[in-house]
């Protein structure tokens, strides 16, 4: 059992101008055949690394996730949610509250390495409270133009540190960010 | 004398969550010393190779730059703007008028590489009129929260294919695309 607060990775696939999907919720740009980057690495190979012990999702990310085709597969999943909804696989679980509660109760003594995959009002909140400890931003080859955005106008400025950054064969690019090292007046 | 259509580069900076600066137009979280990330490199190291021929931005970008301290040192630049403004640079000149005549008569003739530095309106107008050969896209370590954005609801989808990906010992990323292969249906 971890006792320790656990890492918690917010994270995001954006399109070139910002983006998270189209205005009518659709993604499908992802899964058009993209051009290749010569000096990328494969998913596969770079991907290998990251350890995801829970999935923490909202209602509607839930909700589109059953539709499109569970991405999740067997990994533990809470969604925040606090409509009625019903429980169709095993791995999912609910949880209706106050997220930083949240995090020291249902998190903090089952799971190490928890990712937070949206939508905008579950990573807005996260974000407000101080909740996130890593940024993990993937940026999409396209312009779209219009749509919805994960960042709307919201919380105070915050400084990031980078901490990986991987070029992928697809022309996709992820950025890692951890928590920029408090100013410290003096020193 | 260049008789080819020059090579225009769209150069953004922007913060993770996608914005180009405040709302009172500052950009001074540009300043705030970062972290470090090490496994980057120095703009000097990184920066000797783009060859940058002739500046192109809008007014505001002008006025702008005219207050900060000009960062664009004896580097030719021209000011798109149907505004009248006074010249206080020997580098500097005017134009008013199609952007696509603009490209054909001024800038083809003399420059190879073009960089498209701002505002929103120059950048929107020369990617609605597909003048635009490479974005380069950097992003800085920072949460703004709210702020200008350099890409609203505007052209229609387009995809493009990256070429390059540096990472910063200052924790800025730069990504450049170019236009990505159009689609051949049948092949």
């Amino acid at each position: 059992m971890a006792t320790n607060k656990p890492t918690i990775t917010l994270h995001v696939v954006a399109s070139l101008d910002g983006f998270i999907a189209r205005n009518d919720n659709s993604i499908s740009w992802m899964d058009t055949p993209a051009d290749v980057y010569e000096k990328g690495v494969t998913e596969a190979d770079s991907d290998r690394s990251i350890k995801i012990d829970c999935f923490v999702l909202g209602s509607l990310t839930y909700e589109h996730a059953l539709q499109l085709g569970w991405p999740y597969g067997d990994t533990p999943t809470v969604v925040l949610t606090s409509r009625k909804l019903s429980s169709t696989r095993k791995t999912v679980e609910f949880y209706s509250g106050d997220p930083k509660i949240f995090v020291e109760s249902v998190l903090a003594p089952r799971f190490a390495n928890v990712w937070l995959v949206g939508g905008a009002v579950v990573g807005q909140s996260f974000l407000a409270l101080d909740l996130v400890d890593e940024i993990r931003l993937t940026i999409a080859p396209v312009l779209l133009g219009q749509g919805l955005r994960l960042f709307s106008d919201s919380a105070a400025e915050m400084r990031w540190r980078l901490t990986d950054l991987v070029g992928y064969k697809n022309c996709y690019v992820a950025m890692t960010y951890a928590r920029a090292t408090p100013e410290r007046p003096g020193t």
